[in-house]
């Protein structure tokens, strides 16, 4: 390709640098397990590798490929190193990332089903295949009156639940005449940071949350929710609205669901399931008792791009009956009316959403569906819960170690014997070492080191590797 | 490539894996212009096509793009397609798409500075870039105390300046208290719905926001607006929040902001201007003035993904005070601390939008800036507006079709001269014949045709076509 600037790329080209961006990442991959796996470099550092001002002529492919090496890389967290063991994983596999660069080149716009209907049609599907690939009730599905419809994250989609929620007790007045006081949402002292973001965007107030207490698990405690609900009641306030989780991001706690939704049901609160990470194991029958009292749930998400191998973003969120979602997010202007949408066959995720526009992103679930198969996909969770139950042992037959908790699933929440500083000290050790990356909890009020077994091509090797340089270094 | 399923592609699978796929979208493209715009499908039609439960077994490569070819293309519309000039253009350039790719592949978390450096870096620096670009206030860059962040979409950028809004005049009470009653927010008759349902997420409420009168080129009238603010105040309510803007859906039409400016700043407003389609055209030097104003806004945004060639979803929001944004929004969980964040002097921009995830969006922008370079933009600009002027006068000069408002920019609002009824007929031949796609609005109560003129490849040629198409169907 010549330096001269172009005013589009020719096919060719395009063509040409399409083969040579594939060549990077394949090499990318290839050698991204010998990188550290943490990027050594302090703010403010890439940006003095760049110039001040955009260029007012075209650059060469190769003149961007080259500042990739010498600005980016350097600056990445390497997320697909299978040394990575931090937070949760964000899986890219090779299916999911061909799936986003086809919607990438088709560039569709998703908004309405009239705007592309494969883009809506094969959504739907896919995510009625996962109802049934996961064992979750069928009243998920878009088949009936519910549904389910990708998000970008847990986090949008535990604001989407909020906000039906908020319809629904309010009779469908919210909306018009804005937040009643009085409305009041229950989650556990465990549950993510997005549900007090949530119920901040939504103008409830991070004073209307209760954090219930959890028990020794780090479960929520459905008694001590039952009596908060009932002294609210007294109080005369409204409670509307419980988050429940499978699997929260400290420790993999998982609440006691059936449970909370017989209160819910009894009590007429929408309850939401956040399966964000966890989700996934129950691709495997026998993790399926995961999904034990769903069916009571109103909705529920878990995160593809997490442990399914899927790229960010791609969250699932289910509920079990779409009107009031529809109603709470609605927006109908004359440039966007259409026949389909008038008849009332077609499905206009717009309403299901935040934003109005959406991106093709089902083609990625569909090719790492279709292109694993269940039963690979399947294998894969097998494998890594099989490392998570080995490392789990190294850690309790280790003098100088403890676990925090008894592991859930894929994370490990451990600590060396010590003070919190020593902790504290051993995680930058480890992560200034390059050699992997790790994060932290605290659980009851001590410093936690937190290992999640998840990364598309983490094996024993890694595991063992990480295992050892824990114990040395 | 082999049918036998694999746990994973290997190195050499990804490699021709990824060159079939590139491949596949140089063919698209070279054939997308003589595809029927529109799809000839009804609801069900792509969902009958696909089996009814994900395969338990690995399917080849080669499979999934047969159905590519079988099941998705022939439910799409082709928004690549120069012959696409309905609502507005959903660009996918070349560099767009490698740039996205990257982003696929490298599969980084921006959420924290920490969690990928140069993810967060790269952004701030290229919105910074495109402060100077389009001739912004410098107080939108992040060097000093304002900023720009990349969010999906101009719908989730309002809704952010609208919670930063409401943090501001509340003395950052909301957040933990909940809305109070009272505030009210102010937008035009022809501002974007996505206003109404921003302030209706935020649980303000649509009874709380007013829509104020339009002048004969359907811009807000600040005159309005002033005495609006005023009867409000009057009536003890809290006016807070005006959204302006430079281009509307409908029409294009501009808001006179210098002077909304001037009246929010009287009156301590935050004024939020959306510029999502005309943003761009401010890289030329010649429509420089559609800024004029801006300097007194609080928030700015517009979209790459419109009219600069970058895929969706990529809308860049501005800020001149990025501390009420933060927090908004800011949420700081154990498991998320870290020394970078701590020491202030990273920005971590999932306190700047709705999720906490986030995908390296930045790359996309950066090839695309890079690639083309900011004259070849410029061209290609001017190239769309000068095809616009001319479509215009096509109109003009017809006796049988008329002008619903003069022209803006790349915009044509026209109509056959006849009844509302004919107008949609003639709309549904036309979208219907496949040849090319339009979309319509309402103006003035009347049915009118929308003819946009951006899509990345549309030539003379294409818009020749299209006018021939409109005047002989």
């Amino acid at each position: 390709m010549s330096d001269t600037p172009l005013e589009h790329l020719s096919p060719e080209q395009f063509r040409q640098a399409g083969y040579a961006l594939i060549d990077w990442l394949v090499d990318y991959r290839a050698k991204v397990a010998e990188m550290p796996v943490k990027p050594r470099v302090a703010p403010g550092d890439i940006r003095a590798l760049l110039p001040a001002s955009a260029p007012d002529q075209g650059e060469s492919f190769e003149a961007i490929l080259a500042d990739l090496e010498r600005v980016i890389v350097p600056g990445l967290m390497h997320w697909q190193s299978p040394n990575f063991f931090g937070y949760f994983p964000a899986n890219a596999s090779p299916p999911s990332i061909l799936g986003d660069l086809l919607s990438s080149g088709l560039g569709v716009q998703g908004m309405l089903w009239l705007t592309s209907p494969a883009c809506t049609e094969l959504e739907s599907h896919v995510l009625d295949w996962l109802v049934d690939a996961l064992g979750l009730p069928a009243r998920f599905k878009t088949t009936g009156a519910g549904g389910g419809v990708i998000q970008d994250s847990a986090s949008s989609a535990t604001l989407c639940a909020l906000l039906a929620a908020r319809e629904r007790v309010s009779g469908y007045t919210v909306r018009q005449a804005g937040v009643p006081s009085g409305l009041v949402a229950y989650c556990s002292e465990e549950t993510h940071s997005s549900l007090d973001k949530a119920v901040s965007i939504a103008g409830i107030g991070r004073a209307q949350l209760r954090k219930i207490a959890t028990d020794e698990r780090l479960a929520m405690r459905a008694d001590v929710l039952a009596q908060t609900i009932a002294a609210d009641r007294a109080a005369g306030l409204t409670p509307f609205f419980v988050c429940a989780t499978i699997g929260t991001t400290s420790s993999l706690a998982v609440d006691p669901i059936a449970a909370i939704a017989t209160l819910c049901r009894e009590q007429g609160l929408w309850l939401h399931v956040d399966g964000a990470m966890a989700g996934s194991a129950t691709l495997c029958p026998e993790y399926r008792h995961l999904n034990e009292g769903l069916d009571g749930a109103d909705s529920y998400c878990f995160n593809p791009h997490k442990w399914l191998l899927t790229n960010f973003d791609c969250d699932c969120f289910f509920v079990a009956d779409r009107e009031p979602l529809i109603r709470a997010l609605t927006v109908l202007p004359e440039y966007l009316r259409n026949e389909a949408s008038a008849s009332g066959e077609a499905i206009d995720y717009r309403d299901w959403q935040i934003p109005l526009g959406r991106r093709f992103r089902a083609l990625k679930l569909w090719f790492v569906l279709r292109s694993y198969g269940l039963d690979a996909l399947r294998t894969f969770i097998r494998q890594h819960l099989a490392l998570a139950a080995e490392f789990e042992q190294w850690v309790v037959n280790a003098p100088d170690f403890e676990l925090a908790v008894p592991r859930s699933l894929n994370l490990i929440c451990f600590r060396k014997r010590g003070t919190d500083v020593d902790n504290q000290a051993l995680l930058k050790r480890l992560n200034d070492s390059g050699r992997l990356f790790m994060s932290h909890t605290v659980i009851r009020g001590r410093f936690t080191l937190r290992l999640c077994i998840g990364q598309t091509y983490t094996t024993r090797e890694h595991v063992a590797a990480a295992w050892q340089s824990i114990r040395t270094l």
